[in-house]
């Protein structure tokens, strides 16, 4: 395993950071490294906010579902799919734009996750943590408001990035048979391999709770998928601009 | 700059390959370093096709717009959103589940995503190439056919992977001052910064073209955007389970 694959391998979410702060230029550095992911057609279509405001930091930790290292940690940035920027540039190269399509709500939620996947990579080859917050899309409109986005402009999540003050276990992932799958979806073997994982995370949230927690994968997943989470994703997105035509 | 934020930062698409095969452990293991991206709520929401019949591989490189490189690349993986593997999971486990929410499609679209872009950065850093297609999307329909995927899972990109045989440049980006911003969503020098990178671009296609090539960053997305690119997604996703309620 080259030191790349290991860094990769070794990921787990830090929520408790000391109080280092991250110097301004790694940080620009940890974004450019972002932009150089792959871009659907090179559109780029998204942008970073850099939340500095202690107060708003606070209310994002909040809107997110009272996740306090959103206002500790060193640095929070949200992640924003951008369709505004590139519809405005092709219009004013002479195009009749069209804008809220399907396709432009997949593709710029892709590419504001290659981006944001490489910017986790490079602050880990750096010794930072951090968190994916996709708990600010439980106030989508909010947390829009306080960061002055503009329509065609969505968040589709943060990141929590500081100096690990912690030092979590990695998460077991489903076997690699259930992923990867031979010329065709075949899911004949789903069922066993779904009991196998839960075996899995139960023992592992027995070991992390002292014998606490039973639990397992399907258990934890239940309740997610009950609640018609985050219900409100439809209309917030076509108020943004992203209508789904 | 560490080793790992050289090799994000000199990421490009590769379109030409050897003969030369990888491994199937090496494939694997890159897959196993997709799967420790993060994922929303543990849910995993993907599955990857390997695609390996040769007249399927023809086919996909067709409906991908024509790719030469999806049929001769040593691999060709297909990333799928896959909402049905953690939504029976849930059911098994009792719960009864709502399925069709855009807050669905956002997560299992995030999900694939982050997933891809850490086997992009291991297959980099193992000396790979690679190309992202989202070309698949022309025809999104047939590929799901051909890859016999059911209701709740949908394409959301290709990836061509293998050794490179062609050593092109790495593709300018936005300036980052024009995607990182402070606090709020500032777009004052939007049209001048991107003026500024429609010149970079300018260049770009000059030198690459020797003088052939006129073009801009602007002008390069005009067309995209007035087409209704692939105005059938809607439609597509609907159809696969996707209702966006």
């Amino acid at each position: 395993m080259n030191p790349t694959i290991e860094l990769l391998k070794s990921h787990r979410s830090i929520r408790k950071f000391t109080d280092r702060k991250i110097p301004r230029k790694l940080l620009e550095e940890l974004i450019s490294a972002g932009q150089c992911a792959a871009t659907s057609n090179h559109v780029q279509a998204y942008s970073v906010i850099h939340v500095v405001s202690p107060e708003n930091r606070r209310k994002i930790a909040e809107l997110a579902g009272g996740q306090a290292h959103v206002a500790e940690a060193s640095d929070f940035l949200v992640f924003c799919a951008d369709m505004k920027r590139s519809t405005e540039a092709a219009e004013r190269a002479g195009a009749e734009v069209v804008r809220g399509m399907t396709e432009q709500l997949v593709v710029a939620s892709v590419d504001a996750a290659l981006m944001a996947q490489n910017v986790a990579v490079a602050a880990e080859s750096e010794g930072l943590g951090l968190c994916y917050v996709g708990g600010i899309r439980n106030n989508p409109a909010e947390v829009a408001e306080i960061l002055k986005l503009p329509e065609h402009v969505y968040p589709v999540f943060g990141m929590s990035l500081g100096y690990p003050d912690q030092d979590p276990e990695v998460k077991p992932r489903l076997p690699l048979a259930s992923i990867l799958k031979e010329d065709f979806y075949d899911d004949r073997e789903d069922e066993t391999q779904v009991a196998a994982f839960d075996d899995t995370m139960h023992q592992y949230y027995l070991e992390r709770t002292g014998g606490n927690k039973e639990s397992s994968w399907s258990k934890e997943l239940a309740p997610l998928f009950t609640t018609k989470l985050r219900p409100h994703m439809r209309e917030f997105l076509r108020k943004r601009g992203f209508e789904m035509k």
